[in-house]
């Protein structure tokens, strides 16, 4: 009857459209089919074989031992293993009904999860599909994709059931879907040196890692004072190896990190003057990448991220994407459109494509916001190449850097977002998330919301406080969106004595300390190993900020003794974030400065704001 | 046993200090002493009278038959009389131990409640005293002091007893505790024209009977084209049989309406050219009120609520305040200090006294904040007249009048006035309620906090919900100080489109919405009968106010369609609340234009606002 039930099921399944992302709990810890061992071929993807390797470990982690792993392929299966392959490069199929084969094929980063009482299969489309598959699996048995990064615990389960059936998030509505590590000095830098020695590959892994547990599959790396591809040859050999589809920022062409010119480049970065040099060195770019699947920016920016000099123009422009694209055609042998490739309509670059400048249209055009969350325009047309969009919830430059917190309103990112999809903006949604911490959650809801654009802001915050917390999901929820909304309001760099008047002040800190109480106690209701990462996912930017309105206030009161207060407490906070939560391991992931501003680049130090005396009757001001 | 325990608690309560305004909860619908008339002395206060009518009356409200009244005295008393009396003026020292008689006598505003099972007394130190015994024994039986002015419905109950006891809210920690109702065109004007054929005895009963209720004592009445004195000569008999205490406004001296000399005054206004007119006309205010407990407004202000014409200066006010003083004294028969006098320090006038300029010591030094509830200064020396407050719910003036909607925040307002309180001004609470509606909930805080100082925002917000709507207290308090808070960062009258920009208009309206959303499912959960209270107390302003929110949006995205939807709905709420809440009897209430505004005066019309095309990149502004 079981077995019928669940062939009826599957036949539902393939039968109706699907929600995607909306796999329902197919892990239980009481009844159904508990595995035995993780079977793999031995053909399998390197990068699958590493996730099943974590899918064993994690089930250590739930339940004490971990999973014994075979790579002896699926001829001598016996009951209840964990069957795991990719499509066309395992035997997995001689596991699947032709049904099934075919729900796969051709799909993108698709996985089935089949569990019979004889058996539990893992299979994928194609590589990501079946790492998303053994990811879904490991955040079901209650390891959270944030299980490292922020120190979420893992509850321990006597025993691990897969509930028959068949499960699947279906495809990503997204193509690419991914972050950018930007802006990243000196908080990911400075704990990336102190742990890694630089930007090596033993920080990628876990960076990798992490993206693909969040079903993401892009990423954007540290640029500022790093070189991808040349800071450690394994950066990019692991990126393609796990699945991760690399490309270098807006402003840096033809796979070459910027920080690589400054290495090894010679004359002006200036095509009008110094040509030869400059394709030279983007050739090497493209020769280095050729054999992945990574995208090519294409374009140029001026050194440094800003405009190119005056008199540089579009004819300029089109003739360097033209001389790029000729370039990927002779090193790949293919015709230029074969390879990814990406123009980033960056600031004053869209003012070329406004005055008419186009590219081929294979190439994928990315629509920026404005840096501060506001998408600038949503394309009208077609194109092959499709669109991308470059969002920022983290950002460097006027009128002040956001670097500190997270300041982001899900809301409004989900209001743009959908509009992007709306609009045909589905090849490349990628965020600059700044330091990766403490943007955990906007970061979740961004991969999630790619995967799905039909996810609700609401519902989504409620899932990520249950899955991380399992306990408070609606109050934890509810802390969580309301700091987004209040945080975006005002950016802790912007806020000065003088944001609010007499009339305001007392009112918005109000708000903030009732947040922050609201925060304090559910710590206070929580296990204590909850404490690390509730920390770092909810009460100390809630805390941190309020403290920052509250020093702020008293400013505007010019009650010195009270700003000496809140400035201490703030130093303390960062102290604890850096040297406490987690017994240090975060170390100067909160050493960003964000006080003592006087224009839009960060300060050298922050000092105690100097109380003085403002307005005191209401003026409207 | 049980008379023992009375008499123990009773002893009990004469010992240990009593915090003021905590009565405790002394009637049951259950158990205890069920009352069978109302018994009072013939000679007792007519306002004790009129209040003890509506406690009959309140009864039956409450049980369906209202309980019968005497006023043959104490003499035949029988098993389980209320028995109403105020001490020294009525035989009800008969009824009461000497201990009883010694804790009122003396005693300011102070009632005690003894219940036993052979009588139930309700004995004041004076005539407020009384009335306000009997009014909370209204409010625990469950008749709301806004039971008329707000349609809060009254629960149906078997029976009322009273548990055995003594009890009492001792005395008020402030002595004059009142409201002054301003700025009251169109919406109050409109509405007593059309009910009371303007601002007469009929309607200011009902404004007294609601400031007892609340334990009030002290009215500005109405003057933008009202004389109180003048325009009915009941209302000023109702005042003082009822135990209000009258006064004029600041800048109306001598208990004359400014109206009056616009009425009889001849000559300027102006006292170096027409000092004969003006004393004339302020001996016949004095003599008008001599014989009740009204305070004498003194000094002089420009005409028109203005500053005096320039070149007038303290020496002119000090010989004003000398010539004003001089005829009370004449008109009394007693020395000036007898009769209490309050001096304003309204906006230039203060100034004056930072300039040294000094008025007797027993004239009560009325501090007013900055309109905008920011309390200027604190006084640090001690006087014998004391210290006022003149604060504002409500004003009209720069940079833009406030006077659609509530937007206090509770908080802040227990914040000044307890400094207010901890600095020595406690003679005077006097606040600016504007048309008195919709300020329901800010008035009842007010005038409780004034009653007792240590009333906590949110304890306070819950028992007024609870009281009011026997459910969801904790909601709807948290719905009513949110909205208060949020209500407080920007007046309607100065939200524009360009208030907040793209960064923080989509949260700022999510904030909204979701309060909305909240205050909308609690009304879905509340019986009928309660909606016109609820609509009055909670919703129409969270409503009305996120609409506007909404439509200034709306406005910044360059959305006309949207614009005029919300303009159109605001419209909407507004004849709701005139035409539909509690089937129109408050038509007029929301006439106020809040809207159009161009300057700090209200418009004469509100139009569809034009949207138009705002920055669209943040840049900080």
């Amino acid at each position: 009857m079981k077995r019928i039930l669940t062939v009826l099921l599957a036949a539902v399944l393939f039968c109706l459209p699907r929600v995607a992302g909306a796999a329902e709990q197919f892990v239980s810890f009481s009844k159904g089919v508990r595995p035995a061992l993780i079977r793999l071929d031995p053909q399998e993807w390197p990068g699958v074989k590493l996730a099943a390797q974590n899918l064993a470990e994690d089930y250590g982690k739930v339940c004490g031992k971990a999973l014994p792993l075979t790579e002896s392929g699926f001829s001598k299966i016996k009951k209840t293993d964990i069957c795991i392959g990719t499509l066309g490069h395992s035997g997995i199929e001689s596991l699947l009904t032709p049904a099934q084969i075919s729900s796969l094929k051709g799909a993108r980063e698709k996985y089935l999860i089949i569990a019979t009482k004889d058996r539990i299969v893992i299979a994928g489309s194609d590589k990501r599909g079946t790492t998303y598959g053994i990811y879904t699996l490991c955040e079901q048995m209650g390891v959270s994709p944030w299980y490292w990064w922020a120190d979420v615990p893992v509850e321990h389960q006597d025993k691990v059931c897969i509930i028959p059936g068949v499960y699947t998030d279906g495809e990503p509505a997204v193509e690419y879907r991914g972050i950018f590590l930007n802006d990243e000095a000196p908080c990911l830098t400075g704990w990336v040196n102190e742990n890694y020695g630089g930007y090596t590959s033993g920080f990628y892994v876990k960076v990798f890692e992490l993206l693909l547990r969040l079903k993401g599959n892009f990423l954007w790396p540290a640029m500022w004072d790093a070189a991808f591809y040349d800071d450690d040859p394994l950066n990019s050999y692991y990126a393609d190896m796990m699945g991760i589809v690399m490309s270098t920022s807006h402003h840096e062409p033809c796979a070459r990190a910027q920080k690589e010119w400054h290495r090894y480049g010679s004359g002006p970065w200036d095509y009008t003057k110094n040509k030869e040099a400059l394709d030279a060195f983007w050739r090497k770019g493209i020769e280095r990448m050729a054999k992945t699947e990574d995208i090519v920016t294409i374009g140029m920016r001026g050194d440094g991220d800003e405009p190119m000099t005056e008199g540089q123009n579009i004819e300029l422009l089109e003739n360097i994407i033209s001389e790029q694209r000729k370039m990927i055609s002779e090193v790949t042998g293919k015709p230029a459109s074969e390879t990814p490739q990406v123009w980033a309509l960056y600031k004053e670059v869209q003012s070329y494509y406004d005055n008419g400048m186009r590219v081929p249209d294979d190439v994928t055009l990315m629509i920026c916001d404005d840096n501060w969350g506001n998408v600038r325009w949503f394309p009208t047309e077609e194109r092959s190449g499709g669109y991308g969009i470059y969002y920022h919830f983290d950002y460097v430059g006027g009128p002040r850097n956001v670097k500190w917190i997270n300041t982001n309103d899900m809301h409004k990112v989900k209001d743009q977002m959908t509009k992007c999809y709306d609009s045909g903006i589905r090849k490349i949604w990628l965020v600059n998330v700044g330091d990766l911490k403490p943007m955990e959650y906007p970061i979740q809801f961004f991969l999630d919301l790619a995967w799905n654009p039909d996810t609700q802001v609401r519902e989504h915050t409620r899932e990520f406080a249950r899955k991380t917390f399992h306990a408070y999901e609606d109050e934890i929820a509810s802390i969580i969106d309301t700091y987004g909304i209040y945080a975006h309001i005002r950016t802790p760099e912007m806020l000065k004595a003088e944001t609010y008047n007499i009339q305001q002040w007392s009112s918005i800190v109000q708000l903030w300390r009732d947040l922050r109480d609201r925060a304090l106690a559910v710590k206070e209701k929580l296990p204590a190993r909850y404490y690390d990462a509730y920390d770092q996912l909810v009460l100390f930017q809630v805390d941190a900020f309020c403290n920052l309105h509250e020093m702020r206030m008293a400013e505007f009161y010019n009650d010195q003794e009270a700003v000496n207060k809140y400035f201490a407490r703030d130093l303390e906070l960062r102290d604890y974030y850096n040297k406490v939560i987690a017994g240090g391991k975060w170390n100067h992931m909160m050493d960003q400065n964000h006080i003592s501003y006087t224009y839009w680049q960060q300060p050298e130090k922050d000092e105690v704001p100097v109380a003085k005396e403002h307005r005191m009757v209401f003026d409207g001001r």
